[in-house]
């Protein structure tokens, strides 16, 4: 079985890949075979997080091109172009609102475009292969400039003899990924050199990505952590039981503000308040120019139900649904519910933006440098 | 069926409460018609809350005293005094560690003490009812101070023809007392008098106090509430969304430090960071003159099992455990979890603490005040 830090792996001509939906109670690999199972993938959940997303549907155009080419149906270009179109309709409509959807396929559809039919299966193979290395490539950047911004934090934790305390919110791990994650890279990347880490996982309700998708990468990887209640983190940087913060983020707007999982915000606070570094991993292709300011961005109000109910698994030998993950209500019937599924972190909070091409400030003039040399 | 704001209410010679274990998901009215089934609702946690458990300790030796008085034990002296040894002593057993248990006991021990053994019965049961009112009064006391303290924001959301918006955290309401709840009073004083309230109800991972009983006891009473996942409180600060936080309080320190459920600190941050009021209700008997400051409380921590496990009813149909209350597991098996109860809210952040005898800043000086004219 495959170690991690990498999440969709090849072996040979097979594409391989966790079920995300059992975990963290059951660890299973699924083989996508074929382009159905590539969309199956997408559509029920089984693989989430907008690069993981992207990667998996750019394997799907070229699985099914793959079997086109072997059912004959690339050696005439009409047949060859209306297979493409199908096979890439289906695709995109696994999930309407995923943006790097969208950018996956087009990927693959716009370098076949350039190639004969009877090469298609070979090209979108290999541009597919492209773009997997390309987002491992991105999150082990970013890995190797989070370990340089935490030096001083890493020589101090040393010299006191005792592990680097990191507080991280969400998944932003090797799961939401091709490979590494975003802010677990420099978690994953100072394990793998030896350097002494310990993460304080949170919970990060409603969902629970933390407790049960970072929690288990973490785990898988050998890195010691320990999770705790998203009200837990607090007390222990009052306590002087955390060196840093490190959270993923899903926009970033032109002037630094960080829109990211809700409650991100309430442990930028807790930062401040202590002087404790707080630190966004954030690839470029995560900065909006567009957006002038986090409170420009319209906050996504998710279904009441993933605070109503929690899904876990049933562990008392003696029920009948003994080792089956069930959900269970836990806010009473009649009562209202809000779930916001974002913040916005004021950019004066964050101690710095760390992308594949080096830790930047969170200012409007740092952001407009680094999008200008990465057009340039 | 009583009305809230009681949670333990007379009926005649009945006492009668809450299944505490069943809420938020059964509502189930239990009759306390022995001194054993006072114990058995103290031990199985029935009831809870340090006031509530007071209370209905000191009707359980009432009940025990009205059992040996019809079964002629209180004819004679001895018999009397061993019996009525024997029923405290198991009444103190219950939790070992529950102060105001010893405290409801001995206050209806210490009354029965100046009496002749053939009034005992009369006597317990008029001391009982007295602690049952002096902690209701206390609690409408708190609530009637609160509404004085809030007076300004009262007016500016009338002013703007919309509910004042609250935030609180954990329960503090009716269900943690015999009648109002301290943080919940004046939210339920303010609603009686018809001002608009809606109240942002923090779920309060891990034991959800918010979501269960918070939200259960809001819906009761009739009180406009939204239940919210613990980290949203500080994006609905950003947006202007709440005109005040309100929270009760596991112990104040002499400086005005406040120990109260994990995650009240986090809020008073995003409080103060916004200028919003948080007020911390505050029964002059939480306060803590031996304990000079929040630092020197030592925080308890609970087992892990409460982050690992979420109870909640089974929803689903076609469940073999349709309707029942199932605990499931969220955290993978082999992660390591801390599990702090409480955390510390610094006297800095607090707006004011909100006694019984008035609201006063939480600062030493102010409390020493309270504590001299408490004394006088």
């Amino acid at each position: 079985m495959v170690k991690l830090p990498y999440t969709l792996w090849i072996e040979g001509d097979r594409v391989l890949t966790w079920d995300q939906r059992l975990l963290p109670f059951r660890e299973e690999v699924i083989e996508l075979s074929t382009w159905q199972q590539a969309a199956h993938a997408i559509r029920s959940m089984q693989v989430r997080g907008a690069p993981l997303i992207g990667v998996t549907a750019a394997f799907g155009v070229a699985l099914g091109l793959r079997e086109l080419a072997g059912s004959g149906h690339l050696e005439s270009s009409t047949s060859a172009q209306t297979g493409l179109d199908e096979i890439c309709a289906s695709l995109m409509a696994t999930r309407p609102t995923a943006v790097n959807l969208a950018w996956g396929v087009n990927q693959v559809r716009n370098a076949v475009a350039q190639a004969r039919p009877a090469d298609w299966a070979r090209v979108a193979w290999a541009r597919a292969l492209d773009l997997h290395a390309a987002d491992a490539q991105c999150n082990a950047d970013i890995g190797k400039h989070g370990l340089i911004a935490w030096e001083a934090l890493i020589d101090r934790a040393k010299g006191e003899a005792r592990p680097l305390q990191i507080l991280t919110h969400c998944n932003a791990g090797a799961l939401a990924t091709v490979a590494w994650g975003t802010a677990l890279a420099p978690v994953y990347q100072a394990h793998q050199q030896g350097i002494a880490v310990h993460v304080w996982v949170d919970e990060t309700r409603p969902r629970n990505q933390g407790a049960s998708l970072t929690a288990w990468e973490l785990a898988r990887a050998g890195v010691p952590h320990t999770v705790i209640a998203d009200n837990a983190g607090g007390l222990l940087m009052m306590r002087g039981q955390v060196d840093l913060v490190i959270v993923g983020c899903d926009r970033v707007a032109a002037n630094g503000d960080v829109v990211n999982k809700i409650g991100t915000y309430l442990k930028a606070l807790a930062a401040q308040a202590h002087q404790i570094a707080f630190w966004v991993a954030c690839p470029i292709s995560t900065i909006d120019r567009d957006t002038p300011g986090g409170m420009q961005v319209e906050i996504e109000e998710r279904p009441a139900s993933e605070v109503e109910q929690m899904h876990g698994l049933v562990e008392d030998q003696g029920s009948a649904l003994y080792q089956q993950i069930v959900g269970v209500r836990v806010v009473p019937v009649g009562s209202a519910v809000l779930n916001p599924a974002f913040d916005i972190t004021p950019a004066a909070l964050v101690s710095g933006l760390i992308t594949e091409r080096g830790t930047i400030p969170a200012t409007g003039e740092a952001i407009r440098r680094v999008l200008a040399l990465e057009a340039a």
